[in-house]
């Protein structure tokens, strides 16, 4: 049986993100899962998601860093918590920082894998090493500080 | 008179930015524009550009960086060319790095703006720093290395 996704274990009320919620019917729908000690996540963007004809547009694999990010960190801490995927909800993990390199335009067309794997966990704050491929080209590397999400941003209904 | 959009003056083949591309009917539009030695742009996201319930996505804060921040550096170059906006196209820049900070949480259903400037001109690089603000708040700040685009990210038709 497959694993369920890090964004699928999101408490229902933190699962309309545009990159990643499952409840957002006009977002990305990223969904991330071990393999191993690193987690993968794999994503092919639509003809309109370009930047010059041709390559992905870099907002995007941002956006894709970023998810995929937010997800390993909550993951991480789970995990490092003793628990195992499916022992309640994962913690929702925000970003502080984010910080993408470009290596070589990311073409367009062709399935892409996200790749994370956490470098340090503390207290409320995981970093994640992130990279894309396309294919066996590593594309674009690039670093997330994620930190658990503070109450001031649950809103009250 | 208005000036025109730093985005409306980039080539035909290079205007299907997801981000910006005046010619990406699905995408954001991003328009950028001087403001004596700034630049800026104003955008205010749909309510599926969410994160978590009340704020806007990260990815999309760091696409707007991004996009405004290549705008940025192309105009800060023609400028720096002695050409004045509407001689001729713009250059079209790509994203070597982007950093994004993200120091508060931004509101969702506001408009935002997004503020550049550039740091270097140098060859064909320029940095450009870059920040966002919802009213008076500054929720994000960054920084974009943009280059020059190479040739050979030109697609032959």
């Amino acid at each position: 049986m497959t694993e369920p996704a890090f964004q699928d274990l999101y408490p229902e009320d933190f699962a309309h993100c545009y990159g990643c919620g499952r409840l957002n019917t006009e977002g990305y729908q990223i969904k991330s899962r071990w393999d191993g000690e690193e987690a993968v996540a794999r994503f092919t963007p639509q003809a309109h998601h370009t930047s010059v004809p041709g390559f992905v547009y870099g907002g995007l694999i941002a956006s894709l860093m970023d998810c995929h990010a937010m997800g390993t960190a909550a993951a991480a801490r789970h995990r490092a918590d003793g628990l195992t995927l499916g022992d309640g909800w994962l913690r929702r993990y925000v970003t502080a920082s984010l910080n993408v390199n470009y290596l070589k335009p990311t073409p367009i067309g062709v399935p892409l894998e996200v790749r994370a794997r956490p470098t340090q966990i503390k207290g409320r704050k995981v970093v994640v090493e992130a990279w894309l491929l396309a294919g066996t080209v590593e594309c674009a590397r690039g670093q997330a500080v994620a930190v658990e999400m503070p109450d001031s941003m649950v809103q009250q209904r």
